[in-house]
């Protein structure tokens, strides 16, 4: 049974990410010159399009993130800091971006894959899912921008999801507790993008003829 | 309780702003020199998109311009119309056409208001149902046409939806009757984009460094 | 009643039109380069969007495309096929691509008629259902690759689909069994799609002023 406590650290834990995504969608929007109205809503959509996907197709409706306003009041808050002073975000060293947004990768691929599961979904199925939730946002975002999702085009990002999800169902099959094999498969997708980053590792792809 | 006269003046009301934007659509389409298919096509997602994704993020499934067959009727007789008929709607008056297109804005954002609310929607949600409700239909408009959609870019536009959202829902609070609270925030909609276009205000936006 | 022995034989018709549209979209995703989870993308959204997109419009939640794993495995299959075996595929004479698609579009348009008879859709509405199930994943793929979706522009494409789904209406209305019904509608979109592409049919469409 899930205590009390445990939700309440799931939610600010939830939180955190909402906010580092919608951080990183706002100054996509300011790069590409959106007005406030641009901002918010790419704002919201990097930080709640994946969960709100997932939830439509698994049928948890509505999405969570619509059930609490909390997730939308995050999402805007960040939006709105971005908007007024994003010359002091500018100077957030790199590193540290790539490093909160790969922990809020890993985290929402592992909401996604629990939550699918939760939902009785085939574990294949809950993979895909956890996959969803984590690049969605960017992929609505990308889309909103009119531009091929980078997603779909280079790195180790979705694939980085994708791994923590079977990571986090092996370890379950294996026995571990949800918890731990959750905590399993996010180390696992948040080192294996941390490492392609710092590597620049890349998927294979075919040269067209 | 809603008497039967009430109700058929709705569905009168919200077909009429069906077929507005379905007009919009048409005339898009065919600026962008798609075929008959694709008018249809536009001037079906920008009539009915926004309804139906403010449908399916509140679990009404099926949404209710599937459920009665008369809403994607009039969008395909507009879009007929404007297809068959383009010379003598390109004479319509341009003051005309941002009139009827604020109306419909006005009446899609109040609609989607209440209805997020008879959902049992949070009051902040509700106020972002009501403008998903308004502005969806461009907004995928303008991604059938691969462009960033014009309503993240410039204009008062969502930002009316917004407000007559919050006002319908304050007027709500304060007391009113759901039927007038709705017809003041309506007018504030209204109001707010025809000034906006008659004074060209836009939203502040940020220079990208 | 449906027996066990034409269950599994519309499984197997329904998985072989996944895999003809996966290997569409995968082949697609090589044209624009992307990475081999972009291949695997749009694969499955080329396949399975358009069943999904129709599942969640006529309230058939989770999609059945996401509650029968043999869906996406079909659709990751082609993909995978595609992107190590590109060199061989290439040499398909293109007669045979346009036979196999004119082939799954058929079969796409008469099972998301029928689906959406099944949950009550009334008959216009069922005919849309079809159409966007036969369209909906290649316009997802174009919406991916930030182009105007090719359904939009030219071809007989969305019409054939749209065709075959009134004759199989009217073939139940005029008393045939339902499977009488798809199969002359199947063959009716069969046929206007390899005609119009034999005699290079487009729908008309008006020149902008």
């Amino acid at each position: 049974m899930m205590t009390e406590r445990s939700d309440k650290l799931l939610l600010a834990v939830d939180l955190t990410g909402t906010f580092v995504f919608a951080l990183e969608g706002a100054m996509t929007a300011i790069q590409f010159e959106l007005d406030f109205f641009g901002v918010m809503v790419l704002s919201f959509a990097t930080a709640l399009a994946g969960g709100v996907f997932r939830d439509l197709l698994i049928g948890a409706v509505p999405p969570a993130s619509l059930r609490d306003w909390r997730y939308a009041a995050t999402a805007f808050t960040a939006g709105a800091g971005v908007f007024f002073f994003h010359h002091f975000l500018l100077q957030i060293p790199s590193p540290l971006i790539v490093g909160l947004d790969a922990a809020g990768l890993s985290l929402f691929a592992m909401a996604g894959t629990e939550k699918a599961l939760d939902y009785k979904m085939h574990p294949f199925i809950a993979v895909l899912m956890g996959t969803i939730t984590g690049v969605g946002g960017g992929t609505v975002r990308d889309i909103f921008l009119a531009h091929v999702p980078s997603v779909l085009q280079s790195d180790v990002y979705a694939t980085a999801a994708m791994a923590g999800a079977v990571v986090m169902i092996a370890g379950r099959k294996a026995g571990l507790s949800p918890a731990k094999a959750a905590a399993l498969g996010g180390v696992a997708c948040f080192t294996l993008r941390i490492v392609s980053v710092w590597q620049r590792w890349s998927l294979p792809r075919v040269t067209a003829p």
